[in-house]
């Protein structure tokens, strides 16, 4: 997607120097667009851990270069394996961090580790494009289910309201995004969509993120506090709810941004159809219950006492938002049960949330589990 | 309740100048302890509209003080009935302020012109006093449900999890508050109470001012983004969900802050007591469905773009939380359904949300409705 006019992924390699990758400071946007350089696996294990890159795709094709590079340093069998489970406990929630890891493992074992290095950087290109391709593809086909939803609006209605929850969007994946992808279509395509942006406490992906893709593009959206969109559904004020995600389990129980479970809820007590984008890689085959089985990653306090934005004279600045020696806990994801996801669109199309759905659209991968 | 060891209500009169009111500059909590001097009506309706009281049941009483400040200065029946109305109109959505002024009016009208300021300074001081008092006696009732709960504990459950929204605590009363009431009176009494306080952005009011109230009383409590409710809730760590309201419909249906409705709905899909407190000037009994009758309030996209706390050398600051140019929308309440109501907590004593709950506990109100 572009910034300014100038199309950009949310990963790349640097033009000049093969052996070092970029991404942007999630942690600094919108504020700032600052690109940084990676060329170390420490550095990539960093970026993770401390949000520089967050969404689940775009966590796991960082992770693949970050195990690029430690193939520089140490192409051996010990090596590969090592730099494998550190890369894989950077974060535990998302599950496609571990599938790109698995998928790079697959891909250099069998091979002398001479050619280890080079052999992971062709891969996670490979991973970083079929991302982009996969992505493309989950937009097509939720344009088709925005266009049925709009061909079937309410007489007078004069736009299509979605609702999202956190950041899905092209920064949170190579580019394009998940939840976001379709609706970049569609608003490319005519149709008048609006999108109610979650704030999406306490990190503020929807205020900082999704706002500020969803604006860049010229899609038309407003800014709610979390607590809002219950309010908003009793009263019709949205058609459809679509959001990303970290984890889906082979039943079809949905792992995201703390919040998205309360949102399930009031679409499934308004019949709103409450929608979940992922790729393939998304699904963890391995796990029937995911309230049960699951972990869900349980982050620093001081993101729900303290906030971040800019200060009245611009400048990026925290304040504390209650008392000090107020003690917070922050889980990060919730999960929301397969009975209350109207479905799942992936890059092969659209299933129901459940073991019988995704194994319809994904009989390859079912079987391989 | 207590500041600093120092008892405190939420309104009182001035010990030397009758005719003066004080209240807390809510604004500012719990940053700065700041009490301002009210003497006119236009001072009760701008600290009402901006927030300097809040709460349901203290809106009231300070607007009752309002009327008597009118009564200084216009005591005639055009001087009374436009102040009335003026004051009511200065928040749409909590029923306390149209009661406390209804109150008031019918305490006035019958007398002299002459007779009427010091009147009603008497009236709403006794209605200070009453307010006091049916929030100590919910308190109690509520008390006596915590007990239960808690006698019917878990094996080795060490704590009972309460959680709250917003702030319904004495300083949204005249004193006690109205879900706070039973936290503070089982605190004093030993039970290992625990609350989950939720953010309740947009303005904070759990993280700045229950955090506070609960703080200093040194009730145990932890901070929460208002979207980590349901989570805990799946994962056992709520036994109650106790909340205050603005506005009760005859039938049960529950008007408060933004955001209720969503936790009501986790606790409905998690089998977890989820109970209202109120004094019965809190119920509308001429309203009977609250979604589509009780007028919700569109306040201001500032409180959902910007956060007020503490910058890092500790003076009040504002930041701005989503990019120049997003738009917000801000609605202030919403409405539970009596359906997701396991009881209301009332002056005298548990009841059922609905109609015949109601008018079992209020047969007196019931018939003046």
């Amino acid at each position: 997607m572009k910034i300014d006019g100038i199309p950009y992924r949310s990963v790349w390699r640097d033009a000049t120097d093969p052996r070092c990758v970029h991404i942007f400071d999630q942690t600094r946007l919108p504020w700032t667009i600052d690109i940084l350089d990676l060329r170390t696996q420490d550095a990539v294990a960093h970026a993770i851990r401390s949000m520089q890159v967050r969404g689940a795709p775009l966590i796991g094709a960082v992770a693949a270069y970050g195990l690029a590079f430690a193939m520089n340093k140490d192409p051996s069998d010990s090596g590969l394996r090592k730099a494998a489970e550190e890369l894989v406990e950077t974060r535990p929630t998302a599950i496609n961090l571990r599938w790109a890891i698995e998928r790079m493992v697959a891909a250099l074992s069998a091979l002398p580790a001479a050619s280890r290095a080079q052999a992971a950087y062709d891969e996670a290109d490979a991973l970083c494009d079929e991302d982009v391709a996969v992505n493309e593809s989950i937009g097509r086909h939720g344009l088709a289910l925005f266009e049925d939803l709009w061909a079937r609006r309410r007489p007078g209605q004069e736009r299509l309201n979605i609702l999202t929850h956190c950041n899905a969007g092209w920064i949170a994946t190579v580019d394009w995004g998940t939840a976001l992808a379709p609706i970049y279509m569609a608003h490319d395509k005519g149709l008048p969509v609006h999108v109610w942006v979650d704030e999406t406490r306490p990190r503020n992906q929807g205020g900082l993120l999704t706002a500020w893709e969803l604006g860049a593009h010229g899609v038309p959206h407003t800014l709610v506090a979390d607590n809002a969109g219950g309010h908003l559904m009793q009263h019709g004020q949205v058609d459809l709810v679509i959001v990303g995600t970290d984890r889906v389990t082979r039943q079809g129980d949905v792992a995201n941004k703390i919040g998205t479970y309360l949102k399930a809820l009031a679409a499934h007590d308004n019949n709103v159809p409450f929608w979940v984008a992922l790729p393939s890689s998304t699904i963890d085959w391995r796990v029937t219950d995911g309230v049960r089985e699951i972990p869900i990653e349980e982050r620093s306090p001081d993101e729900v006492t303290h906030v971040g934005g800019l200060d009245e004279r611009g400048h990026p600045a925290r304040v504390r938002v209650t008392p000090q020696g107020t003690f917070a806990a922050n889980p990060a994801f919730d999960v929301t049960p397969a009975r209350l996801v109207s479905g799942l669109l992936t890059e092969r199309g659209a299933c129901e949330a459940s073991m019988s759905g995704l194994a319809r659209l994904f009989p390859d991968l079912v079987q391989s589990a």
